[in-house]
């Protein structure tokens, strides 16, 4: 850490902060300019509260962090990739993912045919939600368990592993007994005690970025579940909130391509989210996996029209089958490829 | 809901959205106007994704919801404003709340140390936080329990009603036994299952808003608390994120305003979390009376500079005193008045 | 224009609206709803501020408008692609078009070194400022007509039109000689008079996108360019202003796939600005192609870490030649290409 | 300028660093910590893109500037507050001005009878605009000349001072000739040559903050019309953009409290522009004196339902009148007073 001094500050004011930095351990070399003075505080542990603690002194402009927060996630600490592995598909090596599936479980019949067209398509996973987080609370929110064995159901008839949300820690052990990926929503990035629950269960992480979290709290919420020994985390960029009303949220690329390179976790993206509008979805895929992401996952339904929520934002079958081989072609492109599902368990 | 017609949309693509609107027992009244046609609906109960599903039918333009979709907290529904009672201390009527304490509950000395000067100031509730949702997984979370107990006792001798957070469902019943209003913090405004499960409590809520809530997206969070048969709803505006980074959040007063005509529950507003920083909160604090909050909700802590967290934004107990007889001339300025302590109940 | 009554909205006060609007030449039709009332305004001209007075009528709930505001630059009204041609060169077409050159003219040596290695690299047009807005009073703000000169050299010696911009209407003419496209910047989206004159010249214009602007303001700036009578107008995203601050800003990629359906206009995306990380752009460049960018127009300099500005996101020549085979064949496989360099005209 | 270094990052770099300070005629002061190494830029004049510059050489982590870009705006280099004086009366002294009028002048009879309720209700000074900065280029956009001569018989008739904005350099000659303060509009606060050509005018100049301008970027705007010579500059914080759409922009009475603090410049508050509907015009006029504000301008309009333009946000000449004692009254609870109009020089 920098503090950054006053033009005026006086050599007590300095000797006050040299004090307190001995208090906690470090020491205080200082830097004498012809404006204004600085000390760079220097020792094994610094406190994540004395940024704030410092500045509180007399005669300090500012206190200025040089160290990143997050560290079991940031590639300087562990410079290869992780791979995450999922029956045996592995997300962040070189071919893409695509999961895709309903936002919400329906009917047995809704799910498994989406399951078996995202499947013949060429899908990688299948997506639906059974606990859906929802803003009014006069809406659809799930078919909970009964939601959970349909999903498993549709995994034994395609051979699809499943991805699906998670609400609340004290559903976690519930939806780890049916999911092979659990999600953790958007407005859900911050709920510790959720995120400290999924890292003690060991099962696959799909983590997506809040809807106005920034990079940096994005990673750290991801620390908060490998600091409980799970390394299994997937990230997810799905649109932040801006100004920009046109599009539901605004799709942040660039923060795909400047994660692959600050953290070793893999990173997908959700176009259905990011966009909000079906006809953008497949430009928006295209160029997720052109710009570095380790695969897509997007909202499929048979009927979107007669959908229970996200309608104006799913392909329907056709559009999707449509999709996957210019997908292919663009990873190809970039010397990728997509991968291939695997085959049933029988 | 007006479905908006693109220009050239057919008699056949109306049609198909009149036999939509008639499967859900709605009627559909066309405009036909010189370079498009509308399509109004009428009908009791419009189903909350109507909107999305109607977009996706051939010919149309754009469906435009016209209600709003929060009613138990819609003023339009309720005229009167709701008056939360809080240990015999009304929040929403004429003399407006100073709630005021640290963070974090760190001590027992530090916490009856602050209480007394909040009392002492004139200050009408102890906020302090004994569970903590932190950004990083490597921060000071909290006493807990322990952190609960301190404030039973700041109560005790002080008189002062207790204001904690609360951050998990199961959490609801513990905190409810020693807090007299529970706080949902901007990070879980929208955990649909914490917002029910104080809802059920009965207990009177502070629900602060989302660092990126829209105004409706808030009102539609204090909702599912109301829906579950708790009016006892405080809203606390605490600042927005922006992209301005010179200060930690932008406190959005404009939503002060519009709230005190959209619903009628009370609201309050954080200056200090607004703002991150001091020497801001005063004259944010005047602002957000000026503005017709009903009330204020301020971090004292005895030693900022010592603080495990937000030190930056607290004032000290000299500062805080130095507020108050401001805050009552602003108050008086607007024909209101600050509200008195109660007396300790011996 | 759709107006929403309140639900208890009188005769009288209808009648007063459908006055008002018989005043305007227009007439009102009303849906007769259960829970509230509504009015269709039908009528030719429907003047842009009706909305505004319409709301401040009292029962008026709210009035919304239901026709886009831009005209020309509609895809609505104009279907097939507006192709601007630059030197012979098509913007619009299948081919993509690439972009490079320096932020800043430094000096002939550093202007033509550029321009060869754009050229040798496969590169469309060379880009270089000649007039520079910058934040800063104390910052280096171009070399005026001597940097046109130095761009027209660069032309003779390499074939390659030069696109600059121009910052105040009464620099039009002097830059529309030197100029083959006239570059308006993010900072002048808004600046009305300087569209205007833009408009009058003929000279195509590369229009970016302002730094806040929505999807509507920018096209409502084009239109202002395209009433003047000049078509050839080139729309530019080049990042907009979030509350992200891991990058200058935040590229809006869903934007480009949106313009390419709602307007005829050509739509290049500029990665160099849109990022402000050179490591960034490469990744970015090839997801705005995917995305379905018509080019792309990315900063070139030949020594980056001693450019006057935008150092830090600049590419150098041999990242640039690097990249240009991989930005072909992310063209080749969306079914597109990249364009091929004019001969020199000697 | 302080540069972190990578962990890793080898003498050689550093001394390539040490090499480029040099050629700056700036040292380098290394501090070496446990964990990186640090290097304090000490020097007379840092040239305002080094941080770019360094940013690019290998080993660094990233630079880090510790001085503000903005000098003469800044308070610590001109502790006491600058007073603007228009006509007479003083704008940052302890009275508050309040600027009061239409968004457009419309006619003689429009702007005459606006200035005479501003001027009985005890407005200090009467703002109108001639030239109109609108989005679309269907709106009206002024009456030109014509508008500043109808201002100045307003002036002529009731002793306002005038305020009105100019929009390109060209028009600052004839735009002073009638105008008492030039005002700059949000859109054009970057718009560099209408800056300097105001600040070459030495008329006081009211500058309105971008819609997405940082503080930062306000000031340095501010610094480009003083380096001209000009500091009768006020600034004005008139509502940014943010996500929040229930609100026409969110005004952020932070930055007008951080503004009192930073700098000596007056700063006023437009509720008018900041909220964008009327009947949150009073209460946010009352925030922002209570938040520090040197005074408000608010528009009036003698019949909003009429009005051009911004009707929507414009107070009748009543509900104009009613607010001017309670501005009063906020103001003397902070200790300050309504500034009283001038009397007619006749």
């Amino acid at each position: 850490m920098i503090v950054v001094m006053r033009s005026g500050a006086t050599r007590e004011q300095i000797d006050a902060i040299l004090a307190r930095l001995g208090e906690h351990g470090l020491t205080g070399k200082i830097t004498y300019g012809e404006e204004r003075n600085i000390i760079g505080v220097v020792g094994a542990a610094i406190p994540p509260t004395l940024r704030e603690e410092i500045e509180l002194f007399p005669g300090v402009q500012e206190a200025v962090r040089i160290t990143r927060p997050y560290k079991l996630t940031a590639r300087e600490f562990h410079p290869h990739d992780t791979v995450v592995h999922v029956r045996g598909i592995p997300v962040g090596q070189s071919p893409c993912v695509v999961i895709a599936g309903p936002c919400a479980v329906e009917s047995e019949e809704q799910i498994v045919r989406t399951a078996q067209a995202v499947r013949d398509a060429g899908g990688t996973m299948l997506r639906g939600g059974a606990f859906k987080p929802r803003s009014s609370p006069y809406t659809f929110r799930g078919l909970g368990e009964e939601g959970l064995k349909l999903l498993a159901l549709a995994r034994e008839m395609t051979g699809l592993p499943i991805v699906t949300e998670v609400m609340t820690p004290t559903d976690v052990a519930l939806v780890a007994r049916y999911a092979d990926v659990l999600q953790i929503g958007a407005r859900n990035m911050q709920n510790y005690q959720l995120l400290e629950e999924v890292g003690r269960s060991g099962v696959p992480v799909l983590l997506k970025r809040g809807l106005s979290a920034t990079f940096e709290e994005w990673l750290l919420s991801a620390e908060y579940i490998v600091a409980q020994g799970n390394e299994q985390v997937i990230l997810c960029e799905r649109g932040i909130r801006t100004f920009e009303t046109a599009t539901r949220n605004t799709m942040d690329l660039n923060i795909i391509a400047l994660a692959k390179r600050r953290t070793h976790l893999p990173v997908l993206a959700d176009p259905s989210h990011g966009t909000g509008k079906w006809y953008l979805v497949p430009p928006l895929a295209l160029a997720s996996l052109a710009a570095g992401a380790d695969g897509v996952i997007i909202e499929v339904h048979p009927d979107p029209d007669r959908a229970t929520s996200d309608g104006a934002q799913s392909l329907n079958p056709a559009n999707f089958a449509a999709l996957m081989p210019r997908l292919s072609a663009v990873a190809q492109a970039i010397g990728r490829s997509l991968a291939v599902p695997t085959t049933i368990e029988a």
